[in-house]
């Protein structure tokens, strides 16, 4: 099945908006089978739309079309295609009255403009759009099958789930995943593969896509030819698993902080965190994962040194002699926010995440992890490359994954040794 | 100038990464009056690359690649545009130097498959990395130019603004900002165009793009046939922000977080959080503004009853009578953390984020935001709509739009009343 994704926006073009459409598409697809071949981003232009439609429709057994369907004036992608297609706008009295209801429920009036809302492509269906106003649109045509999905994330993403999943299950054009991926943390790509190239040569017909994203690499194992079973796939994924040791982190889409969580609500242990650089980016990464008040108590973001002695009683004298940036003032962190709070597991970050800020001893970058249990406590010195975002983010990851090694290697007790770095 | 992006990689197609240069290539050249045409993704493999890069290299002036360039057996790109333009692949030993200086920084060896990147097309100009291990290629030829950036975007980015960019304004390719961006907050999308098209129905000739996210509506004016200068787009905009009024939030790029850093910056203010859904979203959001430490004091993700009554001394019986989700706890939240780090406003969110909770006066969406300043305290009741992400970012972007709209209006006292929903 040849398919190709066409994304419409201005707003792509400028950058004002992020092309998030093409991983939520690319993600949901081709873990069941349907491999996208392409993906193209044009203007709201009438032009560009008519040419790339054309040659996708000319190339592809199914298009997708993502934006310009709305009620604005640079919304011109229902038109143009209907056009190069040499289909009627067909007025549809049902889709105004959901118009209608939708913006009661919101105890507001319908701006006029919305209206243009209520024309289709002739003999195209609607895909109704639970949360918002602009349906999507399937129409099947010379073989080929035709999808118009709104440009706004959330609604898109609701309309693919509820109407385009089941009618491509119903006529059995998606199955179950086709590829396996192993998801890593604490080596850099290079030395991932520096690990597992050697295992990697002896599966002729194996093809793996590798992604590093902040401290972490994810690899997706397929067979380059459909020639390898999912089962093959798994059978090497399993090696890949076993050369990589503690730096294996799961198969498949978990995220490092619902691994944790799951290890934690496992063997019934709590956790709470204190963080200065990372100013909320660890809890609020936590908090994502829906269920976390299960295991997670609470955090104090300790950003300036009085916070640190407010919220967590850290003596003054303490972060005089040492510096806010310190082993001592890190242990103390994760000591003090893991008492107050009564957790098992208690987090703690301190550093300098940039642009300003450092020390010759402690340049940009530096940043001092902590980690205590019922037993002890522990720290950490890390150098992170990169900007203050950067810094920030991987500084969250290691810490995840500091407590992962060490849900791993024992229920209390020491934590595990080797961490991510880079 | 005619300019496509070519970005290549297997892991954008299948959704293991989002294709977040296109953003950023598009915002910074742009911005800089080189606009992009259209964006084309194909998978690390030499058919698709050959084909989509002669096609780009026919119709283009200026064709930017990213990805494929790295040491890994799917990176291709390099190997393949060389073959398209019948360029042999000269070894280059000042790279190799590089390379090895760069894996000796880091107190490691230098793994053996890097040494590929030692090799440039023939006529190529290096673009140096001074962060990572893959340089970029810069290739003028035909009138043309080729410029070649890896696919991780740390890399990318830092070699765009040391090496690109330059070299573009050394051959007077980029200018001023030329479009005019107007930022507003408190509005669905629908709604700000009813209240502007009025005014743009007097503007011919005037373009423009729009960009909903998390409870705010970027708006980017254009001149669609560059009749209109860049100062008659400036007083478009001007007219946009008077109708607007308090909807209006700034011109240009400034985040909502850095606003309301610059007015409690200006007015000397400090800020303290409370966090119960948001989890410590917003402080991560405050924080990351470089520069943060100046006012903010700090923050407390009280995720569970417990940590509201150890970290912010809430009394246990205001709890158990009116519910975690309530205005009460809202507005002790907000004194609390206020009092407890001496700060001059304190903001404070509890809701339902889902995808669980929920009570019938309060469903999963409802949230209570809380304001307290050194006058007293206020609160509101919310509703959002959408997944649990989508609840706990507008939430947080609807506290700090309620702040910027309070700092706007006077320095202490009373809290704005209109307030961003849905």
């Amino acid at each position: 099945m040849k398919l190709e994704i066409l994304t419409f926006g201005n707003e792509l073009l400028s950058g004002l908006r992020t092309n998030s459409h093409l991983a939520f598409l690319g993600e949901e697809l081709s873990r069941r089978g349907l491999h996208l071949q392409r993906n193209v981003v044009v203007g709201d232009e009438e032009t560009a739309i008519r040419r790339e439609f054309l040659a996708s429709w000319e190339r592809a057994e199914i298009v997708v079309t993502t934006g310009g369907l709305g009620a604005t004036s640079d919304d011109v992608t229902r038109e143009t295609i209907a056009r190069a297609l040499k289909l009627d706008l067909v007025y549809d009295a049902n889709i105004e009255k959901d118009l209608e209801a939708f913006f009661r429920g919101q105890g507001k009036e319908m701006p006029e403009i919305v209206r243009k809302l209520a024309y289709r492509p002739e003999g195209a269906d609607l895909l109704s759009n639970r949360i918002g106003t602009t349906p999507g649109l399937w129409l099947e045509r010379d073989g080929k099958i035709l999808i118009m999905l709104p440009g706004r994330s959330s609604e898109m993403h609701t309309i693919f789930h509820e109407q385009v999943l089941p009618r491509l299950r119903a006529k059995d054009l998606v199955a179950e995943e086709e590829y396996v991926q192993v998801r890593t943390a604490g080596l850099e790509e290079t030395f991932v593969f520096e690990k597992i190239q050697p295992l990697l040569d002896l599966v002729p017909g194996i093809a793996v896509a590798s992604s590093p994203h902040a401290g972490m690499v994810d690899l997706r194992l397929r067979s380059a030819n459909a020639e390898l079973s999912h089962k093959q796939l798994e059978g090497v994924g399993f090696q890949i698993a076993r050369r990589l040791g503690d730096d294996f982190v799961c198969f498949g889409h978990r995220s490092l902080e619902q691994i944790v969580c799951d290890l934690l609500l496992e063997r019934d242990r709590t956790l709470a965190v204190a963080e200065s650089c990372t100013g909320g980016l660890l809890a609020s990464r936590l908090t994502d994962v829906a269920g976390a008040s299960e295991f997670f108590l609470g955090g104090v973001v300790c950003y300036t040194n009085d916070a640190k002695i407010q919220l967590l009683g850290i003596p003054e004298t303490l972060i005089n002699q040492h510096g806010a940036v310190s082993a001592e003032v890190a242990v103390a962190m994760a000591g003090g926010v893991g008492e107050s709070l009564g957790s098992d597991y208690a987090l703690s970050v301190t550093g300098f995440a940039g642009p300003t800020g450092g020390t010759e001893e402690n340049p940009v970058g530096t940043v001092y992890l902590g980690l205590a249990t019922r037993d002890g406590s522990w720290t950490r010195k890390v150098h992170f490359t990169g900007e203050r975002m950067h810094v920030r983010r991987k500084a969250a990851t290691a810490l995840l994954d500091w407590l992962r090694r060490t849900l791993m290697k024992n229920e209390v007790a020491q934590p595990a040794e080797n961490l991510a770095e880079g």
